[in-house]
């Protein structure tokens, strides 16, 4: 693959976890725009729990996941060639911590990451390599390469926006919407976002508004109720979002809210594009095990109880959005998807 | 028009603004289900400022708007039949006072209800009757017809609802679908309420879920995002909204966020019922003046900031739902609209 070598500025949500001298800074989501604040993370316990309060989503997981098992491997004593008792000792580690991350949240497809290092462990073991250099390493490698498949991601959405856009984003697609944005901008498009809110987390409000006017973009935030009104106005020309997990049918799943805009949008021949995953180990939508999250994150704001009483909510974190009403897929590196 | 007498609980969002010697108790709906606390009014200016911040809104505002009118007649002094410099100076008020109120809101069209008020003090002074109490007489009885018909259209929405119903709404439909949902349990209908929060202001999780409670009725609160997850699962079958505004095609305007909804529910074919109002001056809904309203409304909550810095914002308060997407209106009296 060509190696896209991005003159802009990074945004901080497009590589969200780096590791420091053994130190995994997560960048805390959750505070996002009041406060810059990176949480140092120690082990795969600490990671299921970014993970699992949210302070870290979307790409962010995905980095988290593969840092948990470099933070373990930090840990471990160097092996002898022959002590086959710490490989396997070693391996059991790594299963281990394999199976607390994929439970850590029901939509993400853990898993699929996961057992790819697992394989690398028990690779190394039949291979007689050093098991902790061996992981290490390909995990390094493989960080690498994911991030200048992203990198030249963000080349591909700033040629697919053309000056004059008027762009709907729901939710926050990390780092690469905004940077594409800073793309155009210094090709002369003169581009406009509007962002949703996307209750009830707020990501579109206070990460997708921060994020691309840090990066110099113009962006109007509205209510998650008034996409319909946007459209039919005819204020966007085009929907971009993320998703959090696609299907080899190219069903996604994201945020849940994409599924009424590409409802809407498709009323009103609105093309919408989708920045999809690697991934082909589910084959529709339907299979998608959807996460139901606690009702209490509906009903309080802030600490501040918005309903009285007993109420009940129902939080279903994401929705599908069918390949149907995605008129074209940006997947992570050309040929996937197309 | 048959007097519907019906036997249940009046709910305090059915008839928010009640005349007790002389002073007008709104009901401030923002601090519901905080505190159930009634506003003193005594004066026009005071009900257009109750308007204005959203104190009241819907059927409120009706309220509110008639009510200013009997608030400054009773501040009026007795006039001599001969007096026709007080008569005029008496029409000449009435006339500030509508024109005050028609600018209170854009979207509303209080200018029909206002007009019919300067109409009778007209007639009042063109046939010699005393304008004042020819007025109050006329605003009185004409609360009081509204009250029964709105009675009479609470019945009928309880005989739309069938027993195994699962119902979406938006927003509040000021009291009326509550006590229809009273009546359902009365009579042994098994239904259960979908509510979205409503964002900005939250009437859905603020109004909707606690009066539905209050009446006894199930109800699950949901994101404004989630209704196309909901109708894709088939997890409602009707949905039932309100409506600010009609229009003589049969257009609506409603709280921003019903048109995406009439949207989602046509592509899967869930009857969309509203309650529509007795306005037929505006031919079709683009002709309905849409307000736009401060960016801070979506910017702040409960004075909490939730966008760092000076991101713009898009608040249109209501949409437009075209009568195509309606399957049924459901008319504050039967005849009109059908």
């Amino acid at each position: 693959m060509k190696k896209t070598k991005l003159k802009i500025k990074e945004s901080p949500l497009f590589w969200p976890a780096k590791m420091k001298s053994g130190v995994l800074h997560v960048l805390d989501e959750t505070q996002i725009p009041r406060k810059i604040h990176y949480i140092k993370v120690r082990s795969a316990k600490d990671c299921v729990k970014v993970i699992h309060d949210m302070k870290t989503r979307a790409f962010g997981q995905f980095l988290v996941v593969l840092n948990a098992f470099l933070l373990e491997l930090i840990k471990v004593k160097p092996i002898k060639k022959s002590d086959f008792k710490a490989k396997e000792k070693l391996l059991a580690k790594i299963q281990s911590i394999a199976q607390m991350l994929n439970k850590s949240r029901p939509t993400f497809p853990f898993s699929e990451v996961t057992e790819i290092i697992v394989r690398w462990a028990v690779m190394a073991i039949d291979s007689g390599l050093d098991v902790k250099q061996f992981v290490r390493k390909n995990t390094q490698g493989y960080l690498e390469s994911v991030r200048y498949k992203r990198l030249d991601r963000v080349q591909r959405i700033a040629d697919l926006i053309e000056d004059g856009d008027c762009i709907l984003t729901h939710c926050n697609v990390s780092g690469e919407l905004a940077m594409a944005a800073h793309l155009c901008k210094k090709n002369k498009k003169d581009i406009h976002f509007f962002a949703t809110e996307t209750r009830p987390y707020f990501q579109g409000a206070k990460l997708t508004c921060w994020e691309l006017r840090e990066m110099g973009a113009n962006v109007t935030l509205i209510a998650d109720n008034a996409i319909g009104s946007l459209m039919a106005d005819r204020l966007v020309n085009k929907v971009i979002i993320g998703s959090d997990r696609s299907c080899a049918n190219g069903d996604i799943a994201n945020k849940i809210g994409s599924y009424q805009i590409a409802c809407v949008a498709e009323a009103f021949h609105i093309p919408l594009y989708a920045l999809t995953q690697p991934s082909d180990k589910i084959r529709n939508g339907k299979d998608i095990p959807i996460e139901i999250r606690k009702a209490d994150e509906l009903l309080r704001y802030e600490g501040y109880k918005i309903v009285r009483g007993d109420v009940d909510a129902f939080y279903p974190g994401f929705d599908i959005v069918p390949h149907e009403l995605i008129t074209k897929p940006i997947p992570i590196s050309v040929g996937q998807d197309e």
